[in-house]
């Protein structure tokens, strides 16, 4: 199960009404941001989700609507008394962006690990220090896949797509069938390979069928790209920036590399996604409410992103 | 005149109720803002006051409740066609606190002016161009003093002073005693001296008597050291930060360098302002106003901040 909340729905610009576009979300208790632009810790504060268990802060681009939130939100999170590390992972340029950023604070009580543009998925456990990056080559097995794409925007972007795997359930039968020793059936169903008396014995030995798990995407800022639909396929949630709601507005997405509302649904109708939440919404439009039809046209299960929308998925 | 609002009166964190302690005054239809933030630009379209003519920063410390707002003002700034340059005056250090603040802003179309620790008081004219420090040594009078004192906190602090000098009436009498050409009263007037037909002319021989201006003073975050009571002497008003608003918090104020209520009014008291504004409030104080009296004991004339609040000085 994962849940989440849209902290903010706004772009470009923080307004009174609405924060600047950011999303939480939880997982076993453990938290992962997504974008932290100015306000964000206020949107936080709002909606109570706390500040100490934030492993993992993903930031789609280095304009500021989407991380000068950063120094306030480490400030208070060292003040929460935050001590295991913070791994921050960003496009191209993150590392030194941050690095200025940073420089302001006068004191964090925990590591920054900054993964910049990684061009691998990352795996990712969760353990008593929170979730983390896993080392490759370790034979425990991951809980979730953290993947990016590179987006065409109008400086270096990522989508980030997030998969919780679901382990398979325990087969006795198969477990019976290949003779394994009682003793290390726990270790073979955490996705381990064991070494016992000599024989080599693999997690598939135990387990049944895969199951489904959960995948949640995110995509802003961006034109609408052909590689995303592939990078969103069957996801159970996909949040997608609709800068613009009037279709009229195509120009203007074109020009400063963003989507209209049924630019953003056509992707989640050839991503085959189950939902669509949109969100980034230009400050030009008061109410994205009322052009909720143009995205419901192309893509029939569409929500109009709120700040504090929160939402729940399970297997 | 003088129109100041008072952006935000919290200090320590964001607060969803609650901005952080700013304050923008506006003068001929220029600013100045002191102090900018996490969220100040949000407060500032609250209240609407317009991002593109605000000329002049001042920062009172490099902790980020009283700067993190920056790097997205000053972007907001920029997008507002802003193309003067723009002024930020602070404590030791910001020079460098900003310069890695700064480096995470994409585009600026304008300058940034940084005064680090100013020893003397900054002569203000107001130009065609906005507000402008003026050079030494030009004639032309300034309309506005800009002091600062070095305050005691657990970081180089400083407090500001904003005088708004005005001019003498014109004295036909004087003008007439001293014999004055009429072509060049009107740039005596203006505080020039004028060597016409051999002989020079000084601006008091058309001026009669000084008349009181209007002085701001702007106190946060410090103990209450003996220099503010001459610093802020005969202010028309005096906002001051009082971060605890009980008395038996004094351990707690002298701990982190702040300051209970009554001793906001004692420096009022002893300073001899007409007016207290209290800012700057703990995020642990949900009602400062529960403890007005406690500051009404020592100086009756006590405003209890809040977000929004407006005042208009006149001479």
């Amino acid at each position: 199960m994962i849940t989440l909340t849209l902290l903010g729905s706004g772009g470009g610009m923080p307004m009174p009404q609405r924060f600047l576009s950011s999303l939480i979300m939880n997982y076993q208790g453990r938290k992962i941001l997504v974008d932290c632009g100015e306000g964000t810790q206020v949107a936080m504060r709002k909606v109570n989700t706390g500040f100490k268990s934030i492993d993992i802060i993903c930031i789609t681009h280095i304009h500021g609507d989407h991380l000068f939130g950063l120094p306030g939100l480490l400030t208070t999170m060292g003040n929460s008394d935050r001590q295991l590390p913070v791994t921050i992972i960003g496009c191209k340029g993150i590392s030194k962006m941050l690095k200025g950023l940073i420089s302001a604070i006068s004191y964090l009580p925990f590591e920054l690990i900054i993964i910049e543009n990684p061009r691998i998925p990352l795996k990712i456990i969760c353990s008593s220090n929170g979730l983390q990056i896993k080392e490759y080559g370790k034979a425990q097995s991951h809980e979730m896949i953290i993947s990016t794409l590179e987006l065409d925007h109008s400086s270096p972007c990522l989508g980030y797509g997030f998969e919780v795997i679901r382990k398979p359930k325990f087969s006795l039968e198969k477990t019976l069938h290949y003779g394994v020793p009682k003793e290390i059936w726990a270790r073979l169903q955490n996705g381990e390979t064991v070494l016992y008396n000599d024989i080599n014995y693999e997690p598939n030995m135990v387990l049944g069928e895969k199951r489904k798990g959960i995948k949640i995407s995110f995509i802003t800022d961006t034109r609408p790209i052909k590689e995303i639909s592939a990078f969103i396929q069957e996801s159970d949630l996909f949040i997608c920036e609709g800068t613009y709601g009037d279709d009229k507005d195509i120009e203007k997405a074109i020009k400063n590399k963003h989507m209209t509302f049924q630019e953003a649904a056509q992707l989640a109708k050839d991503g085959e996604v189950k939902e669509l939440l949109l969100t980034h919404f230009s400050t030009a439009m008061d109410q994205p409410e009322d052009y909720k039809l143009n995205a419901q046209a192309t893509f029939n299960n569409t929500i109009i992103g709120v700040d504090g929308l929160a939402k729940t998925i399970s297997y």
